[in-house]
């Protein structure tokens, strides 16, 4: 007899799961689909698509791909391609080279589940070039399906899940979501910790320390500390001095540091520099540089290639005790190996030598892509700071913005009466109105009683223009509504 | 001050990863790079090269990729291609297709978690096919990078890890090692039910019901049933009556099935036949059918095509609570979206139509990749039941051999003494002796007392013929050292 009731109700879903917050935004991507279906079936709009800045991604708004990199791809997958007269001799050598580090020269064999290792020494001598010669151990190195995966893997190494020991993480706010269900997800304690946006959403050690007193009262182990820099959605770059503070505050407080550098190479803010934690770490002397532990993140979703879909990164552990490191090669080896994005990690860390045709090609499209970011911030901060009742901290690196809606209480109001956070209600409603689909703050945390949004300016810059001439005329209607 | 004592111990790691049981065949692959190296420096040695059968890689060892596979991959990766006179039309027409359906026309994009809703549907209008009509809807199904990613999906949904509710999974012995290590990542507790090596390896319900019952003394709930068919490393294909048994069996004892069906394309045997579990359970009729909980998985590494390297995979759920299956969706977004081998997974379920040049191509791939482990499965069985000492079990499907050794008990005991399982110190001396890296049984799982080794026969079949004149010579020898 076959039973009538579920094995698996909702009841019975890991309770770790079940406990993890739903993104609230899932509600407006629901909306935008039905939109979309209504404009398709000719339901009349004051738009004519939706536009979607609520994430990045820069490709899916119409930024081109690197030719150098989709060469060596297209070459690597069809290596008949090798004998054609329709690729550069640069891609095809590097393709050669590839390839015979594949087992069996196919990249459709597995490899090593950190990655190949010819993959991760371009990665290590990119990193020894990017921190002025700071020695680094492609050992060192684990290439990973993603960096949020690289995370995951941390994460599933450090968290404990059980009792009074639950690992507590310290996680900035704002914040981008996944990282937070990243830690749920292993049954971590998140410890937020508030950037200033009064001070350019600097990251204040004040904070720091007040978080993990807070914490100390909490039935959990605080012992992780997670920084994003350059930070999302802030689009703040960290000083060497804040660098150095917060080296200095893990280490007295024994803590881990995970440091999210994904927006490294999207820095474009006058009088800014990226400096990686790695970097600053040596440069304050042995005494921190041999026992600081230490684990840096990079993708190639970021950057100025943007190739979000073919999930690839990677981390780099610093001074992790080496009998621990094996635990995290047997975590890693479940996945068996990451996918073929590593070939263009590669040719992003190893950039071809100078052959003037293919540099000129590729130096141009990546001074292209940050152009397009430098001009886009400042175009974003100057009409934001121009609406009455908007306010945006400058932005200098990553691909978002993330300006303040300074929202009527009658607003409020509302959306309270609606059951929906504020800004949700807000982003509700611009979406209705314009097509525009952006991110609410609540979704990436913010002060009790402030309101923001997000969206990606990592976009062609007509579309942003687009982008923020709706959402000024929807701000100016929707103040004079509820004023 | 800087701290001297790492932050992370060991005893610092999440003591669900540092319980997980390392491989034995880290060694052996350990040994085989050392002698890699020998090699090259030119230490002297009785072969030339180290053979490695120790887990199926097609590419890896010299099988070919299918054509119409890459050329669709090459044209959506760099698409200038499609204006090229080097790919066929059926190829540039596919590309084009797939490529609407990316956001931005860039394979380069995010897309949904759940993959490229074109490419489910390919995989639901395949699976209808396969079924003979049984409906497959779209929302049903998950790609993920790898089906080892799908697998662990729907553990990280199920599996309690705490108190006396912790869940327990039914697994097969043997079986591989990574879906035990992903059961015991999510804290579950695997319950292990013996295959019948004197029936062909044949799933035998009294000991299901055995292994249910030792369960249920142990403190843990059982709620999962994982089963492999075809068999991994046995290479049987279950029976309808078998697959009936099981299913009846699941639905008695209200346990969640796991149907692990990714070598579901490589069956070669006589009077054999592929049947899904889903088609089973439709065939039993409505009182199974939409009742019985069951997620079944497949993969682009296995089949014909071999594409390990590219990591999809995708799993289909029937008769998940839609309720649960948010949470699914959930877990899932935590990884962003699948790899580009979604490509390959969209011409794999939706071959190209009748353009007799590309199909034949394609028709004779398939077919070459199918007689050659046909063949191969017979050229092993024939040699290694002519090895007095060794049994072998008939290969039906899958790409592994799994053959019993009955060992000497002077070998035996020289294990022990070694601290060695004595199928370890078996493939340990046939590395040294013949390159040859194999698996030993005891990573895989076997009754007590038996000895088997495994690997892999989808490699050339000239390569096959020096494994098992290797495998042949080294064991007489092996049996007059130890008799």
């Amino acid at each position: 007899m076959a039973a009538q009731r579920k094995t698996v109700t909702l009841l019975e879903v890991n309770p770790t799961i079940r406990n993890m917050k739903l993104p609230a935004k899932g509600v407006l991507v629901s909306r935008a689909a039905e939109i979309t279906q209504e404009l398709q079936q000719g339901v009349p709009k004051p738009f004519k698509e939706v536009i979607s800045v609520h994430y990045g991604d820069g490709h899916a708004m119409g930024m081109k791909p690197i030719t150098f990199i989709r060469q060596v791809m297209a070459a690597c997958f069809y290596p008949e391609l090798l004998d054609s007269e329709q690729l550069p001799d640069d891609v095809k050598s590097r393709a050669k080279i590839l390839l015979q580090k594949c087992d069996g020269g196919s990249i459709g064999s597995y490899c090593d589940s950190s990655g190949l290792l010819h993959v991760r020494h371009s990665v290590s001598r990119y990193i020894e070039r990017r921190d002025g010669g700071v020695p680094c151990d492609p050992g060192d190195i684990y290439i990973t399906g993603g960096a949020q995966r690289a995370l995951q893997l941390v994460l599933k190494m450090l968290v404990h899940s059980e009792g009074h020991s639950k690992t507590g993480v310290l996680v900035p706010v704002p914040s981008y979501k996944q990282f937070n269900n990243a830690v749920q997800e292993q049954g971590g304690v998140i410890l937020p910790y508030h950037l200033s946006e009064e001070q350019g959403w600097e990251l204040e050690i004040e904070e720091l320390q007040r978080a993990l007193r807070t914490a100390r009262g909490q039935k959990c182990s605080p012992r992780v500390l997670y920084v994003i820099n350059p930070g999302n959605p802030t689009g703040q770059v960290q000083s060497r001095k804040s660098i150095e503070e917060v080296i200095r505050f893990a280490a007295e407080e024994k803590l881990f540091l995970m440091a999210d550098e994904v927006y490294q190479d999207n820095v474009f803010g006058d009088d800014c520099e990226f400096l990686s934690y790695k970097k600053v770490l040596f440069e304050m002397g042995p005494e921190y540089f041999h026992s600081v532990e230490l684990t840096s993140f990079n993708s190639i979703s970021k950057g100025f290639a943007g190739e979000c879909g073919f999930r690839c990164g990677y981390l780099e552990f610093v001074n992790l005790d080496s009998q621990v490191q094996r635990y995290a090669q047997q975590v890693n080896s479940v996945e068996c190996c990451p996918p073929p994005g590593q070939i263009i990690l590669d040719t992003l860390m190893n950039p071809p030598p100078l052959s003037l045709l293919v540099l000129l090609f590729l130096l141009q499209e990546r001074q292209a892509s940050l152009d397009t970011l430098a001009r886009n911030a400042w175009l974003a901060e100057q009409t934001l700071n121009s609406v009455p009742g908007i306010s945006c901290v400058p932005v200098q690196a990553a691909m978002y913005c993330f300006p303040r809606i300074h929202m009527p209480s009658r607003a409020v109001q509302r959306a309270q009466a609606q059951g929906l956070a504020p800004d949700l209600f807000y982003c509700l409603r611009l979406l209705e109105e314009t097509g525009v689909i952006a991110d609410p703050g609540s979704d990436l945390g913010q002060r009790e009683g402030t309101h923001h949004i997000r969206f990606c300016i990592l976009i062609p810059t007509e579309t942003l223009q687009v982008v923020l001439s709706s959402l000024k005329s929807f701000h100016l209607k929707f103040m004079q509504e509820f004023s």
